[in-house]
Formats: C-alpha cells, sequence, structure tokens
C-alpha cells in the first residue's frame, strides 16, 4: 500500500493548510466556510491528468480527512472560546449559562488551581517567545520559561531554549553565557569562532551541524552566505540560577556594552596597564549592536585558514551532523536520526540529552507512541503538519468517584509549521502527520534521555499486539481475533496518511 | 533476661492498643477512664494460671508500660487540642487565656510560618490517601504528596505512594504510568503480566515479593486467588512531571476508557487501518472499570504457561523476596531484611531506593536509633504498636537566645496499626515497639539510601558507649561509671519491651 | 615592572580602607571629606624617607587609587540612598520627582519582581547572620539562607555556612547534624572527637585544616588553645529538608538538651534498663551549654593519646591542610591554593565542591575573571581590600528594545575585611584586591567545580588576547593593533595593584 504512494504527486497549493497557519496566537475567529473548501479540494484532485486512479482516490480521502482536522481543531476552538466567555461572564449574559456547567467549573477549580491553560504543550512562534536582542541585522529570540507555560513543565524548568536569526554577511558579537549551549544549525552557513586558551579555533557549521559549547566560552558567529539568513537553536542550560541565563559580552564597547566597563576606573587601569583616557576611548568605539552586517572581505578574514574560500572545502569541524548521519530507522514515509547520549561528546551525556530529527514524507504520520522516560521538546524545521497529544484530563478526578474508575483523556491538537514549538511529556502517547505538499522536518532535544524507549500502538511490535490474548480480549471486552485485525499492521514508525481501504477485504491486497 | 520471655503467653485482649486504634485522625476525644483498665489488665496478668511468678511480673510491668504510654499520649492529645482551641480562640475565650503564652505563640508566627502541623511525619489510612480508583472490586489510594503534609518533607516530595487492593479472582487493566515504580506484594498471590517487546512476561508475585518496573512499561495484575485480597504498595518515581504521575489505559473503552481515544478518528483510521466504524465499537466496549472480577477460568488462561497450574508450582520470578532473603541482623526480638542498592536491579540504585523489611516480635522493640543519610517511608504491614520520633523543636529558636543554648526536643508519637504509615527524616532518633499480642512488621523505602548508617543510643555499639569516657562525663556532666553502666548492654538492634528489674543489682543476673 | 614593587614600604596607616569598614550594613552616611583625606595620604607617602623616588610616586598614586574607588563607592551608595528615598516617597516629595524616573522604576516592577537588593552577593558579618547558639564562651553563626537573600541564588539554596567560635579552652559538646559538613579550620588549635563503632578517634585540626563529616557522625570539638580563640567555618549540606539543618545532642541534660529526653520514660527504661530516677538524674545534670570552658587537665583528658602532650606533636591528621598544601599558583602578588574534588576524599567529590584559599599580597589585585561552571562561596579570612563583580542588569531588558541590542552591566562593589563573605555566579566576571597595609586572605567553597575553568580578561592568555584579530577588531571597532597594546601583559592571575605608568613609553621598560 505504501509503496504506491506517487511521489510526483504535483505541488497544488495545500489551502487547507495554509488556512490553518493563519489560526494564529492572536486566534481571531476564522471564517467558517468549510464545505467550499472541500469541494476545490476535491474538485483539484480530479483535475489532475497525470493521476492515476487510485492516485485521485487517495487525493480525495486526503481531502476528507484534512477537513475532517480542521473541522475538529474548530469545534475544540470554539469551544475554548465558548469556555473563556462563561469565565469571563458578565452578568448580562447570565441568563444564557447552563447552572450545571457552571458548577463543574467551579469544582475544577477547587481541585487547588491545578487546571492549566488549554494547550500547555504547545508554544506559538509569535506569542511564546521574548526578543531578547533585535537588530537591523539579526535577532535573538527566547522560548518563555516552560514552567511560565505551564506547572506540568517543571520537570524541565532549567532548560531555555533560544533562536538566533542572522542576515547574510552578518558578525554576531563575542560573548559567552552562563549556561551550557547545545548549538544547532537550523539552516544556514556559519562559522563559529571558538576561543580557546591561546587562539581560536573555528567551526564551520552547515545546516543540521550540531556543537556543544561549555558555559563560559567566549564565542562569536558569522553567516558567511551572502544571501540567505542563518538560523541557529541554542539550548541553554543554566549553570548559575536555575532556568536563567545571560550573556556577557567581553569585546565591546556601548552597544554591546564590554562587561569590562563595569569595573572602576582604577581596577581597569592596574588590570590593564594604560591610562585611563585610552580605555575610555576603546570601551566607546563599538555602537553597531551585538548582530551587524559585515563586509565580503571581513567575512573573508574570519574564515578559518588552511581552507580554499568561498565554497568552504574540507569536512565540517562540528560534533556530528544530524542531516547526514546515518538514520536510526527509515522507511518510505519518514526517517529518525538520533545522537544518543552514549554516541555523542560529554554534553550530552552530562545533561542526558538526546537530539533527534525527524523527517516525515509528505502525506504521512509517525505511529501513535509514547516516550518512557524523556521529554521532547520539538520544533518545526520546515514543512506543515498536525500534532495530537493524549493528556489525562486534569478535571477527571472529580468525576472519577462518582462516574469511572478511571481517567479520561483529552486532546491537544495543534497545526505544525515552521518555527511551532511543542512538548511531549513521557508517558503520553502523540502522533505527528505531515501535509501533502511537503515533508515535515522536526528537530527534538529529548530531555532524560537514559533509558528511554519508545512504545507504539500501531505498527510491528506495537503494545497492544504484543499483550497476550486473554488480557487483550479482557481489556477491550472484545474478541481478540478482532482486536488482533485491528492493531497488527507489518509497517513500522512512519505510515502513509490515508484512510483505510473500504471493506472487509482491506487486507487482501496488503 | 531477654531469654526468659515466655513466648507461649496467651494472647489475651490487649485492649488497651486496641483503644489507642481508635484514637484515628477524626480524633474525637476519648473518655479517659484509664484507672479502671490498668486495673483489668493487671486482674488478668494474675489470674493466668500457667504463668510463673516471673512471667506474672514482667505481665504486670507492661501493664503499667503501655498503660503510661497512653497516659502520655493522651495528655499531648489533649495539649493539642487546648493549643488549637486557643489558636481558634474568639473573644469570647479571651479572658481565659493567658497573656504570655499569647506572645510565646505569636513569636512562634513570626519564625516565617515554619510551624509545621503537630505531626508532620504520622500519616493516616483514612486521613491522608486520596482514592485514585474506587471500583465495586477494588481500588487505588494514593498517599498525598508528602509536601502538602509538610515542607519539611521537601527532600521526598518526588516520591508518591500507592496502595492498589483487589478482590479475589479479579483483573487490574492494562496501563502504564509516567513513572518508574517500585512494586512490593504485601499480602496476597498476584500474576503480573509485563507487555515486552513481541510478547507478554508473566511474572508470579507472591507475599514480601520485589518487582522493579520502568516507567511506560505496560502492565496488567491479576488477583489469583479464590478468596483473598490482594494488596500491593507501589512506590512511584514520576519522570514527567516532579511529584505527579498518572496511569494511561491503552486497552480500554468507557471505562476504563482507552487513551487512544483521544486522537481523532482521521488518525485512528490511518494509524490502525480500520473503518471508523469498527474503531468505533472496539471503543465502546469496556465498561468493566480499571478493576473487575473475572471468571476461575479466565484466571487460569492469565497464568504463566509451562507450569502445573493451581497452585502455582516452580520459584517466584520477581527480583527478591523480602520475606525469604536471609535477614540482615536477627535475634528473638526482631528481623532486620534489607535490600541494599548494589545488591538490586537498577530500579533501585538509579533513584537510590533501599527497601527494608522490620519485624519485631510481639512485646519487644527497636533500639532508639538514627538514620545518617536515609528518610525512611515505613508503612505498617501487620500487628500493632507504638512509635515516637525526637523532633529538634521547631519553636525552640526564639527562646534559644535568651534561655539555653541549644535546641529542644519534642517527642511525636503514634499508636501504629497495619495500614499507618510513618516518615522518619535522616538525624532524627526514632524507636518502633510491638504489642503484647502481635509481631509488628513495617516496609520502610529507604530514599537516599547510599552511605547511610545506623546510629544507636542503646545496645551494642551504641554512640554513648563509643565516647571516650572524659567527653562522655563532660557531656552528661556526670561520672562516667555511671553514664557507662545506663548505656552498656550486650544485645543489638532489637530488645524485650520491658521495665528494668528494680535495684541497683540488675546487672548482676545480666 | 611587577618586579620592581618595594615589599618593604612601611605599614603606615590605611585610613581609607579602614574608613570604608565603618560602612557597615548599618549604612549611615558616611561625612564626606575626601579631599583632606587624600592630602594627607599624600603627605606621608613624600615624608618616608627611606622610599625611592619610584616608591614615592606608587604610594602617590596608591592613593589617588584608593581615594578614586572610595569615592565611587560613595556615589553608588548615595545613589542607592536616592532610589530607595524615591521609592518610599510621600506625596509630599512627589513634585521634586522626575515623571521619567518613576516610569522607568515602574517598568522593572512590571519585570515580574526580578529586581533584587541592589547587593545580593554581598554578605555582612553583622547583618546576615542568625545565631543559632550563644554562651559566655562560644557561639555559632549560621548564613542566612541565600534564596532568603536572593533568588538569583537559587543554585547553591541547599547550602548553609556556620561558623563557630570558641573561647580558649572550651568544650564543644558532642552532636551529630543532619547534613554533611564540610570543616575549614580558619584560625585556632583544636581537637575534634569522632565517634566511631566502638571507639572514638581524636583528630589534631590546625588553620588551614579541612576535614569532611558525613551526616550523622557524632562529634565533639575542644579549643585546647589557652589563650586564642577558635574560628571553624563549617559548610552543610542538608541530607534531610534541602537548606535546612539541624544539631541533635545525644549526651546532655537540660542545657543542651539530650534528644534521648524526647523519649518517654518507659521507651528510655526498656532500652537503657535503668530505672526511671537513675535516668531522671542523668538528663539533669548537664546544665553548662553546648559550649563551655573546661579545665586544662580536661583539655589533657581529651588529647590524643600515644602524643606527647603540650604542644602537640606529629603531624595534622586532617584529609588535608589549605595553608601548608603545595599551591595551584603563586608570584609575587599572590597565591592560589585549591583542593579539587579528584584530589580530596569523598566529600568534596560527592557533592562536587572544591575548596580553595587565595592570598593576595598587600598593594595587589587578582585578574578580571570569571568561573566558567563554579559559583563561589568565599570568606574573607584575614586583611582588607576591595569586591568588584560584574552583574547584566537586571532593568537592561526593557530598555533594549528601544535603546541597545545588549544587556547592560552594573558593578557590585564591596570593601572587603574579615568575616564578610561574597557569592560569584559563575559566568560573572570579577576582581579582588588588598590592602596597602596586609596580604588579603579568601577561604572560598567553590559549588558545582567539576569541569569548572577560569577565563581571564587581563594578563597571559586572556580570551581578548587569544581572539583572532579579525573578530577583535569587529568587537571592539579599534584597531587590533592598539587593542593588544591593551590587553597583552606577561602575568598572570594576580598583579601588582598599580596605575600604570605615565605615557606611551610605558611598554619600553617592561
Amino acid at each position: 500500500m505504501a509503496t504506491k504512494i506517487n511521489l510526483s504527486l504535483p505541488i497544488f497549493l495545500f489551502f487547507l493548510l495554509a488556512l490553518f497557519s493563519t489560526l494564529a496566537c492572536a486566534k481571531k475567529e476564522t471564517e467558517v466556510a468549510a464545505d467550499p473548501e472541500l469541494k476545490t479540494c476535491k474538485h483539484q484532485c480530479l483535475q489532475q491528468l497525470q493521476y492515476t486512479k487510485a492516485d485521485k482516490q487517495i487525493c480525495l480521502q486526503s481531502c476528507d480527512m484534512y477537513h475532517g482536522l480542521k473541522h475538529e481543531h474548530e469545534e475544540q476552538t470554539e469551544e475554548k472560546i465558548r469556555k473563556k466567555k462563561k469565565h469571563e461572564g458578565t452578568t448580562q449574559e447570565h441568563d444564557e449559562e447552563e447552572e450545571s456547567g457552571e458548577k463543574e467549573e467551579e469544582g475544577e477549580a477547587e481541585e487547588g488551581g491545578e487546571e492549566e491553560e488549554e494547550y500547555p504543550y504547545i508554544f506559538e512562534e509569535n506569542c511564546d517567545f521574548d526578543t531578547k536582542v533585535e537588530t537591523e541585522d539579526g535577532r535573538i529570540r527566547v522560548l518563555k520559561k516552560f514552567t511560565e507555560k505551564s506547572k506540568l513543565l517543571k520537570g524541565i524548568e532549567n532548560i531555555r531554549l533560544a533562536i538566533l536569526e542572522a542576515r547574510a554577511h552578518t558578525f554576531v558579537a563575542p560573548r559567552h553565557f552562563d549556561s551550557d549551549v547545545l548549538l544547532f544549525n537550523i539552516k544556514g552557513r556559519a562559522v563559529l569562532g571558538w576561543v580557546k586558551e591561546s587562539e581560536t579555533e573555528k567551526f564551520i557549521l552547515e545546516s543540521g551541524d550540531v556543537l556543544a559549547i561549555p558555559a563560559g566560552t567566549q564565542v562569536y558567529i558569522i553567516n558567511r552566505d551572502e544571501n540567505e539568513k542563518l538560523f541557529l537553536a541554542m539550548l541553554h542550560i543554566p549553570v548559575s540560577t536555575p532556568g536563567k541565563f545571560e550573556e556577557f559580552f567581553g569585546p565591546g564597547g556601548r552597544d554591546p556594552e564590554s562587561v569590562l566597563s563595569a569595573f572602576g576606573w582604577n581596577v581597569l587601569q592596574a588590570a590593564l596597564q594604560s591610562p585611563k583616557g585610552e580605555l575610555e576611548k576603546l570601551f566607546e568605539q563599538q555602537n553597531g549592536g551585538s548582530i551587524f552586517q559585515i563586509s565580503r572581505e571581513q567575512v573573508q578574514k574570519l574564515a578559518p585558514k588552511k581552507t580554499s574560500w568561498w565554497p568552504f572545502s574540507g569536512p565540517s569541524t562540528a560534533e556530528f551532523n544530524l542531516f547526514t548521519m546515518s538514520p536510526t530507522f527509515s522507511n518510505s514515509h519518514g526517517t529518525l536520526t538520533e545522537a544518543a547520549p552514549s554516541d555523542s561528546r560529554s554534553l550530552l551525556h552530562k545533561h542526558n540529552i538526546m537530539i533527534s530529527f525527524t523527517n516525515i514524507t509528505k502525506e504521512s504520520m509517525s505511529t501513535i507512541l509514547y516516550n518512557s522516560h524523556a521529554t521532547k521538546i520539538a520544533m518545526v524545521i520546515s514543512g506543515k503538519g498536525g500534532l495530537q497529544i493524549a493528556c489525562p484530563h486534569i478535571t477527571s478526578r472529580s468525576q472519577t468517584k462518582h462516574e469511572k474508575s478511571s481517567p479520561s483523556y483529552h486532546r491537544i491538537s495543534a497545526e505544525l509549521k515552521p518555527g511551532m514549538l511543542f512538548v511531549v511529556p513521557p508517558g503520553h502517547p502523540f502522533v505527528t502527520f505531515s501535509s501533502r505538499k511537503e515533508n515535515l522536518q522536526i528537530l527534538c532535544f529529548e530531555i532524560n534521555a537514559r533509558d528511554n524507549k519508545k512504545f507504539t500502538f500501531a505498527g510491528k511490535d506495537n503494545i497492544v499486539s504484543s499483550m497476550d490474548d486473554p488480557a487483550k480480549e479482557l481489556g477491550f471486552n472484545y474478541p481478540s481475533k478482532i482486536v488482533n485485525r485491528i492493531f497488527d499492521r507489518k509497517e513500522s514508525l512512519f505510515f502513509p496518511f490515508q484512510l483505510p481501504r473500504q471493506g472487509r477485504d482491506r487486507r487482501a491486497d496488503a
């Protein structure tokens, strides 16, 4: 089945997902006009001349599927808005409200304020970052503290994620952090200068490169590309105050301000044995900001020596490149590449972090799975798609006593687009899927990665299939023969995102 | 002396302790009618025809001893009630209050609210548990967060204890936790199904068995006994949100709800390649709850293969059995069995936890001792008895400046009965003793067990006896000869709970 | 240059620093009469007959330098007072206030109350300690919880520092702590009794000795000197409640109270097999307090055996002596001695702590440096001097968006005198310097010491000199030739605290 996917399906505007992406955190209410959209989608499927009949069928199904997903999402959003309104409800709206609903919500509040915001695990590019540095030529945005988003994220509260963007031919001024830093080159061509004991070591960082920088290390970065922007993800593990890191500029002047300017003139004169006038001049020159444009000649001067310049030759000198290393798992629907703590250098091991990269082929999905120990901090690098996480419903306990003997679960869902982040806590089953248009690429920092195992609910060796039949039968209260037919599947980890063929005979042609 | 204990002393109602056990957390004021009780106790001692004179003397002493303890406890309780009333005191009661007493309490309050509730280390079966799951056939109760009880327990805030009870022939539905779990079979005969990569491994768990289950592992449990209830203690070490764990049901339906039902139908259809109708049916069947009764045939189907059924043959397959392993220490008054981190498999070692089991013979006591590093989470498995912990009095510091140069200590005391829990922090001396009627059995999880040492105040190698004479003399401001006579004792760890023989010559016959 | 320092410069009253030391935490406003002071200082320089011309020049420069530092400090203090007044400003003062200033401060407050007190890293001997024990013959003072001082110190919140002072010939009564203890003998001659399994081991502790005492260990201490006070620093790492430790007296009576007195008489009688009357007597004798004077004979009895008494012979039996071990670095301006985790016994290693000792020769300074990972808890042992720490200004972020692309840094400065403590977080550059009168001796506990590196801004291999010229030039926006001339310097770590020779030719004679 999976082999029948026609990868040459033409790129036509995947307007549904495009529409999704406008449902940003500002959360303007979307105009629901689903039916015409669905019609257009299907119409376009049928008009693709190069499609085989099977292709067209798949295309039509996909329209239904995405339409369905979008609809589900809108319903959830509407319900949220409704709930919110209820909360903010003034006396004017009082009459329209159900008394019973009111009571339920009060019951939740009594649980001790544990009711988190509805999407504790989803971080929007525009709402959940603070801009720490912004110049004409670049910026550094820092994701808000995880515990600021939700107390449920206390387990990763010491970790901070920053994104550096720098325009072509820019210089990111030398600085050090009071945090260990895991640097990942999302996109672009960089040179990193690492000031070592008596000289500066240069690192060439291509897309996918990973470099671990211990706290206190003086580093500068240049975007050596003439045209393209540079995007770096920097995972900070603070060593001073938990969850808080600072940058310190050594060289600098007024902007960036040199940290040396905090010392008294007498101290500086005695330490540097230079008259005050000379020092005053030194600390007045730099006004360019902490990220600024430089000339092509300056870029060339900063380039590593003994390599023929432009383009760089020689191998990347990063610790490893996540995009080129051999994947942990791969099939035609996706690729998973993991840099496990034991494989890599000390900082990953010291902080018990694994970096992984998932590439989901277009129109595909990952299986439903959960991690046993790792908390996943995931960032969409390219492509669009969707995410669903199953969460034990926080309000379930109050109901438990009266109605049920177990928690109920709610769905956290989000459309994925580049720059979005999400967190998946251990134990929580989740699924990601790509759009029809492009592959979905996700970078993950997996915190607490040691001893982590992935458990799946679908595909080879999933935990339902591996259960003995009598337990399965008791668990579902359903004949194990049917349960087995539903859960057994040969593929692993990545599947096509397709509805099943109709009819009972669907397995016949598998 | 200890050897003269007549173990065949008849079992007569140990009414004092029985009475104690009614002093539950509801804390109704007890009717103090001590004298008649004491009379009855002594009367019964004298009427036991089979007692030797020595037996009768011991019996009479025990009456005095328990009477004394009960009296002390009642006084403490009354004082608590008095204090509480003072706190709640309205203006009507104003006149009766001592001004000085008022001030003192205000002084305490100024210490920054560090005044904890009076029994921060004692957990009652009925008051300090939340019922997480309750069906007709079983329940899971979870001990409240330790820090909810007292900020003093911050050191063990990430740990949660749950007790599973299941009636005969029940099935505890398959689930996984976002926590590493140390499972201890308190009582009963269980089979645990552990879903591994491509099959389900079965574990036979007898009373005393310990099994470590890593987070994310899919497990189910059956009580295979036809008559007896099953009691399991489960120590959870959460891996997601500190101090918080959840259960996730894979197989399930409406109750327990399958975690899969949180996903959208499109995701489920694509992942499981089954039509929506079939999936809807699957997730509607189970309404039995998360613990439910099953037939003898179903129990038999779930039993491990290749063993002749009923009764189970073959050895227990748990990691170890605390009840049958050779004890660390044993004498006629008690037995201590320790499963130290280095002896055992990874989870105990990883979390630096030791599991121990103490069996105090009836009418016996443990020595006064403290742990150097371990915090003891103890649970009474069977028998009755008492506990005393010495605590640095939190209010002492305000007085220190004026009156004394050192803290004063208060006693935390509790009567022990099955199901009660207590915590003993490191450094705090404590003592436990059994009733006259039955052995007292205590299960302990010792947190932060590495490098832990036990230091005793009585018995062989106690820390007073081991001190050089001049220091001892200065410490007590008393002749070392007398101090030595008081502290020297040959026995270790467990003693008879008897008053000393009268007179100075008591050592003569030792 | 450094070699020309005349170490025989006479000791004359360094009145400026003496004046500084009166600027204690009570913070009375100082009478600013700087000019006459400066005149007197210079006058004294010129009158020293034995000075060479060069000596006199250095002396005059030093007057200027210290005058300048003092002036800077006063300005900061005044500004603080001004700010504070503004905060407390009532409506009467309203008119005089600048509207813009007001707004700025409000902006800070909105940052979420992160505005810490102005000197979060400086601890005064008189203000920041609680007296835990005080008798006529000694006292134990405990530094307030670091997080009580500032939330920025959360990283070391579990650590507590205590200072024990005991007069000549005193006995510090036997006790144990619920904390691992790193003991450092600041000054004096002590014997420590360590109660082991069946005997008491005696340790002779001279100044500079370090001893690690695991939690729960019963210890007593005697000051064996006939005249001199004993000063011990004790770094507590609590094992029970984080950030909280208690002392427990085993031997004792009423004062110190024996922890045994918390147990019921029946328990004590049964455990110690002694009649109540005897026990009552035992626990009534000691009223001497937890630190009390003893006779010379008693001191001798407590001394280690098999050494000829008075003076002690034989080597110190501490783990190591920080004052006598070979230094990590030494030049004529200072000495650094480090006892790294790998060198030493388990407790340092277990808690990842390094103990170090810095001796800055008079009229000298340490280089400007920062630690990569370690948080420094430093205590001035002897001498006077100054400290400056560069801190990222907490209020800078609100301005960043509008004015600059980087943080600004403020200076935390303090005069150092014996008994003062300061904390330097990792990443934060700092400098310490001695007075003209005496060497400055600083004891440091370096928390999180593993993988720590020191990075310097001046002296051999400093991070500016080690940067490649193009980056340096871009960083400062200044010709690298001048930057190099300013930053290159042959000496390492410790320099003379002197202003540079005037004129461009200063390097000529280097």
